[in-house]
């Protein structure tokens, strides 16, 4: 906590020093213990300088995904006002559905760096390497039917690619309903999960993983990260403050009721529509060629008896 | 634990007595120890004779909704084959959501004497006063879409008023869908919730409220109990024993697939079929004729411009 704060300085007093008395007064604790303090925060990375007549001064800051790191003129208006950053959890998809059922607000943000049983659709595993990808999950509480909240899925994925293409050029494109591709390959996928009455949603926990400085070898076979797509390191934190904003905006575009044109903007960047593909659903696979994303959110499909099927979830395969 | 031995030692031993010297070697405690659980069971409310030569009795238990006691000769195939009774709690379907997170099986039962936030259906209260009536919540997780939950809601509905039927003769009928009446007024009510991904149920927690002894000036308006349409005390705990034996049986016959038994059953025992009705949902509100329950479990409505509506949730007054 004292740490944040003293962080915070830093931040308003980005080009500046901070002399250590300045730093004592305003925390109510002694030179020397700000002293310490410094030596905490330089054990963590973040790297300081100190100078005699001067103080101390911020030099760089390590790429974790803290909350205040996140949080640093972070501009939205609903997601990320609270963000809960944890070094380790099981999966930030039940830390973020616990703190939904104690009564939460929407727009936590739950954020970890390592995940230890991270989840994708359908109970598949997602593999989280320490400090290598972003894991996080956002509640949101929109005033929709469960049936409508499939659309948060396609607008969360929207984000994701929007982002990928905007902090790092790109060419990143969606995998209807759920996926976002570079070249092909699997770089983040989304797992929505509801908390519902039968005809009444109570919350949504949108939760998005994304490989982002990922090496190779720790990557799931068809997985790519940002890392091996552009041979480069990103900010992970300027990448989720980018993705966090995008959310926002799509978000407010969906509680508004503009769901077409969040369907549009999917549809611009679809790795599917006119193509030959394989869905699998329900113990269930057809294929045929990918016709269209209704209002709704479902895939349609033109099956080879010609034919038109509507299907609201499943696992896309591209054929050809 | 030790009381829940030395209870389970009684019930083993249901007419005859228990020696201290039994106890003591079979607990691994002091024969002074196990004196003194016999106090604490005794305040507690277990009357317990003791005899110096023939050792403890129990006489009587109190009609709690404890494990032990839910327990005891509990024959079911899933439903309370684990059972966590809490004296209070916010809601018990916090509790049980909390615990399927973390991965509880299903069948596990959540009771509580006492509830300081229970919640019905859209948020609003349910009223639980301490030790008069039945709050608890059930595990489940069938393999099913999300649109199939609601037949959940069904059977839980038809196992309260079979069980009222059956341990007290009331006449007990359904009101579509959730709502379970006694003369025209309320005894209980289903809250079911879920937690799914778009095409997949994770878990759907069966929340179920009963007044069973509850006194009239303790009722919300409108609401009734089984003491005061009996003008008797029903035990609480031989009424949850059937509850649960009831919920079992119609679990597995919806698991099976005959959800069309279940909608037969439902059909029997409700309060509306054949009536007028108004249905208020989603901000909408429509009066018709209420013609059938359909093999979805939805509510076919037939409107006074001669077309028939169907109605998936909602509140259901009857006129006239």
């Amino acid at each position: 906590m004292l740490d944040d704060k003293i962080l915070k300085f830093f931040k308003k007093n980005e080009d500046g020093y901070v002399s250590g008395e300045e730093l004592s007064g305003a925390l109510g604790i002694s030179r020397t213990a700000v002293w310490k303090h410094m030596e905490k925060l330089r054990d963590e990375g973040y790297e300081i300088i100190a100078s005699p007549h001067l103080g101390y001064r911020l030099v760089s800051a390590p790429d974790r995904l803290t909350e205040v790191e996140l949080k640093w003129k972070l501009d939205t208006d609903i997601i990320g006002k609270k963000i809960y950053s944890y070094d380790e959890v099981a999966s930030t998809n039940d830390a973020a559905h616990k703190l939904a059922l104690s009564g939460e607000k929407e727009g936590l943000v739950v954020t970890a760096e390592y995940q230890t049983r991270g989840r994708g659709r359908l109970g598949r595993k997602w593999v989280s390497p320490r400090g290598k990808g972003a894991y996080l999950s956002v509640i949101l509480r929109p005033d929709v039917l469960p049936r409508e909240a499939c659309m948060i899925t396609l607008f969360s994925a929207l984000s994701v690619a929007m982002t990928i293409r905007e902090e790092t050029g790109l060419p990143a494109l969606i995998k209807w309903p759920n996926d976002v591709l570079i070249n092909s390959k699997k770089v983040s996928g989304i797992l929505t999960e509801l908390n519902a009455e039968t005809d009444k949603v109570n919350f949504v926990i949108a939760g998005i993983g994304i490989n982002i400085n990922t090496k190779k070898e720790l990557l799931p076979e068809g997985g790519t990260s940002i890392f091996v797509e552009k041979d480069s390191q990103v900010s992970r934190v300027d990448f989720v403050k980018r993705l966090l904003k995008n959310l926002d905006k799509y978000y407010a575009i969906y509680k508004h009721g503009k769901l077409d044109r969040i369907v549009e903007e999917h549809k611009k960047l679809s790795a599917i529509l006119d193509k030959r593909v394989q869905v699998n659903y329900h113990n269930q696979s057809i294929s045929g060629h990918a016709l269209d994303v209704d209002k709704e959110g479902a895939l349609i499909l033109r099956l080879d008896s010609g034919f038109n099927e509507r299907v609201l979830a499943g696992d896309v395969i591209l054929l050809r």
